[in-house]
């Protein structure tokens, strides 16, 4: 069967929206993924405007991708899964947005990314990406631990961890902490020569910005970078408290997602690691997940 | 002699600009306090129009406070000593403002705030207000020490603190801290119930947010609240070590400076505290003692 001979009403959007992307899936009946897109930035807290368009364009390029560009948003069921939407303002926001879908079915991206890891059975997750935050979903019970954003809250996400190392290589050009190979590292990555430079660099720069220099402290800690380690230590010791408060609850399953996963699970504790499974599907699956539940229902 | 009978040429503007306030004083040559004008935020760093704006604003209010609304701005030298011109794209757009004085003798707030404390003389400073830093003027060479923004920079600051408490808040609330006297009264400031409010409540907040917050966590350490008590070990121990870098330079005189100090003085070693003497003037003296220096070369 030709991608073009697809009935709308077989065809599922499933839309992943966080802090640096933008990512929409389009699946037919049988689960296969005829398309994919990705666009920018997908978190409305950090900005409304940007997270609506970004999540309007990644499902036209999705539908493009497919072969499907003559069927309209306006035919298509839409789960959406987005940052920043456990926040009730934001959350009633989005939901009044005038969204160009026959149907938008919204959730946050920590209950679609949990849907997904556990192919829409009970578990919980943790996500540490651009953003960090633990989920689990038991017996229709939802329970969120940190994810309160950047700068005030997601330790041991790639944005804290970018941060950290900015703020430990800045004390240490001072004088006030002790050498670090980051300094290097973080200074050539941002063409600068010097504090003064670095300063110019990141001032005001959002989660995203640190989230892309979070590198910079695993590779300095693997080589046994004093600083770079206590940074590490610090972060993973959160990531660990977050699954052991998960695993208190009992969920048949768990799992670890986002970016920075590979790079921290060396660091987690064993006992966390035991407890960790790999993700049966990806997080925008979990958005496909969630809108045929509600499309059922 | 009254006011409205002072030559222009008597007369000086003497102009502060930090984070969250601009103040002008203008002086005759006999050193008197004429007028006093507070205005906005005067940090360019955190944006060019608020700062000028704050800056036009306060000089108009001094000369008005001093019966002086006759004078014209053009027709005054100003001394403008002000937060974020260290950072020299800063500092070039400052000077290409087209400023509405006879003349602009443009310095950093440390700056000022030495000659100031100092009154004129070699010294060295550390300031703790809503940013912090330290600085030191010896033989015409500045060292500048920290001043790196929020959140990079500026430990110890009131912008520091305020957003470590909102940090160990919102972990507190979410049981992955021990629980804190500063959850109950940050909420109760902040209008907020519980955790959701508190991120909604700080969300894109600036330093100058933060630094209004500080004192939550001085007050819940004074009652012995653990995790507010390791916050401000942190915080005075960053101030000890910029002080004890700034006294390796033997400054004839040292003084602390900022609506923090107050707070953070018990905190301080007692080998800091003994460095430590009373500013001789406030920083915007040192901007009329800057201005006159630079007129008489």
């Amino acid at each position: 069967m030709l991608a073009s001979n697809y009935q709308n009403n077989d065809l599922v959007l499933g839309i992943d929206g966080g802090g640096s992307k933008c990512k929409t899936v389009v699946l037919n009946k049988a689960n296969d993924i005829l398309g994919t897109g990705i666009s920018g930035p997908g978190n409305p807290l950090h900005g409304f405007e940007q997270a609506t368009h970004s999540i309007t364009q990644s499902a036209q390029l999705a539908l493009k991708d497919a072969g499907l560009e003559h069927i309209k948003l306006s035919e298509l069921v839409a789960g959406v899964g987005l940052a920043g939407v456990n926040i009730p303002a934001v959350f009633d926001q989005m939901i009044a947005w005038h969204h160009p879908f026959k149907a938008m079915h919204l959730a946050t991206d920590l209950f679609i990314a949990c849907l997904g890891a556990h192919n829409g059975s009970d578990g919980a997750v943790i996500v540490s990406g651009t953003g960090s935050c633990g989920f689990s979903c038991i017996d229709d019970t939802h329970l969120m631990v940190g994810g309160h954003g950047f700068p005030q809250g997601d330790k041991g996400s790639g944005a804290w961890f970018g941060l950290q190392a900015v703020e430990q290589v800045l004390l240490s050009l001072d004088g006030l902490a002790e050498p670090t190979l980051m300094s290097e590292v973080l200074l050539k990555n941002l063409h600068c020569n010097n504090a003064t430079d670095l300063v110019e660099a990141v001032v005001n720069k959002k989660a995203t910005f640190y989230g892309q220099h979070a590198s910079v402290v695993f590779k300095a800690a693997e080589l046994g970078d004093n600083l770079a380690l206590a940074i590490v230590k610090e972060g993973a010791e959160y990531i660990n408290s977050m699954a052991r408060m998960l695993a208190a609850q009992n969920p048949p399953r768990m799992s670890m997602l986002g970016g920075l996963i590979t790079s921290l699970k060396p660091w987690l504790a064993s006992d966390v690691n035991d407890l960790i499974e790999e993700p049966l599907n990806p997080s925008e699956i979990g958005s496909v997940i969630f809108a045929r539940q509600q499309e059922a229902k």
